[in-house]
């Protein structure tokens, strides 16, 4: 058993699919139970995935889980859950973690085949998370914020490949726009490339760009939150 | 080991005991070790219990303890821990849960029988929660609030047959007052009967009537603190 | 796998190293992995070391595992983490603790030995925090706050010896001075020694002199931070 995170806001379904999809690289092939839920005991299903890597995957059909099963060898089966041989009785209406989700992975665990769970879906329909997607202009990007950690770093929708295209080269003075506010910041690799209290631009450890302060908090310093949009582009420009 | 939480705020045994109390059922036969504390190093005992189901609880004296018990099987053995061949020295004053309650526990595990750690207790001597009654009156609730969990979710001290006693139908429009605020909900069954800011009454996990808000934070909407009061009626009452 | 805390305040390296240091006592000989590290990235090591009691320690060369080594045997041997047979590739710049901290401890648990990682260091080199020391004069003691537990008790950077010698015995009332605010507290050994609201001086589970408050906050009520100066001495001093 290993607990990735208890930390996902509430109902934030794309903050949790992209926390799943940014830590399954690093663990180990297995039965992954995702649960953010706002839906929970509507009609949207219960399902359980199989990737094309061996892994299982059990949750809502909310988008949660098919993000990081996209990015590591696709859906290959998916069913929904349905049969109560498999589920916790009486399944209350409000917490399926502990009474669907959960024993449906026990009994994956145990062996029981995916199909027992229920009838089959076709992944095409499966629900997906809307991940937004930068504009990359001549020399501007306007971004918008995926996710702030418990350290105020601002993880932004691009990669350094895209910023390289925008001219955002290393070493590069940028400025920073949230809002109607203006920021300055340098593009580094790393927080103590600038001196404290300033702003680097790097490219965090899930390969995207993200907006730090060195000893101090990006989100605070910037006002920014989840969803905001961002535009950067060099100084110089 | 399992770690069921560590979220209850501190010094709130009732919090604590209504936890445990909602959490065992659904864990293994096991050593239950629960430590919310604030009497440590005064007079106060330090108790190991025997359930009525086999399971063994490790704690202090102030009913955090015996409410699980209660709903599980009883209390059949109590034993007070004053051994300290099972404790870890030198004892602190106010960390029991390392000193005392954890190395009992692990002796507990290891095959040392209950006697071993101290005399006996009448179970009746046991200190108890005082867990808050409702009010139920023709066609109006007086309740209280229980807990409030990390997404704002409101639970009240009365079951779904004190709701239907007095009046409250499934599908009822429901007045809700806390102080001198009034509000509506409807009762429901989940979050998503209702539309999104709106507020449901429904029965929760643990089989209690609670109120949310559907994408939102009923604590929040409400003010709502634990301990407060919540009255509730149909609205055509 | 035992997962001590994930409550340290970010970049606070002095709170991360006073925390292992006061953990490690009641845990098993192990291999301890220890991540703050504000200067990730940058030209600080990282670095793996065997202690006196057949502990090894892993993590960023900033005095972060040092004080915990020096209470528990001192450093014997330290190596500099540079080979990247035993890291996770690529490696981020950002999140050593997954790239480099974590698969050098899972190597050294199936036996690499610690040579194996990287170059010898003299433990002299390694860099140390600086624990701030108290003032202790006639019948007064200037101390600073070392910790803040999620309690709200403030531990002071003074031991009972040292209370002591300042002529604060137990059932003394104290004189408590933060900036230019005063209190009163009384020398105890537990929180319920004084009334609830009360504050009392007692030796903390760490052995510290420590400031609470009985059913209350005592940083809170003191609006006390990590790193302030707090004056006290007898009341009829």
């Amino acid at each position: 058993m290993i607990d990735i995170t208890h930390g996902i806001p509430p109902q934030h379904v794309l903050q949790g699919a992209l926390v799943l999809a940014g830590s399954l690289p690093y663990m180990p092939v297995g039965i992954h139970v995702a649960v953010v839920d706002p839906g929970v005991g509507s009609p949207r299903d219960a399902v359980a995935l199989e990737g094309g890597d061996g892994r299982l995957y059990v949750g809502p059909d909310n988008g949660l889980l098919v993000l990081a099963a996209e990015r590591l060898g696709g859906v290959v089966r998916a069913v929904e859950i349905v049969n109560r041989a498999y589920m916790l009785e009486p399944v209350s209406h409000t917490f399926h973690g502990r009474d669907v989700f959960a024993p449906a992975a026990a009994h994956l665990a145990l062996g029981v085949p995916l199909e027992e769970l229920g009838p089959s879906l076709e992944p095409e329909e499966l629900a997906r998370v809307a991940v937004p997607k930068p504009e990359i202009g001549a020399g501007r990007i306007r971004a918008t914020v995926l996710r702030i950690d418990r350290f105020g770093n601002v993880q932004l929708n691009v990669t350094a490949a895209e910023l390289a295209s925008a001219g955002v080269a290393a070493g590069a003075r940028l400025e920073i726009e949230v809002g109607s506010r203006r920021y300055s910041a340098l593009a580094g690799r790393t927080f103590a490339d600038v001196r404290p209290g300033a702003m680097v631009l790097y490219e965090d450890a899930y390969w995207n760009g993200a907006l730090a302060v060195n000893g101090g908090s990006a989100a605070a310093t910037l006002r920014a939150l989840v969803g905001q949009e961002v535009a950067l582009w060099p100084a110089d420009a």
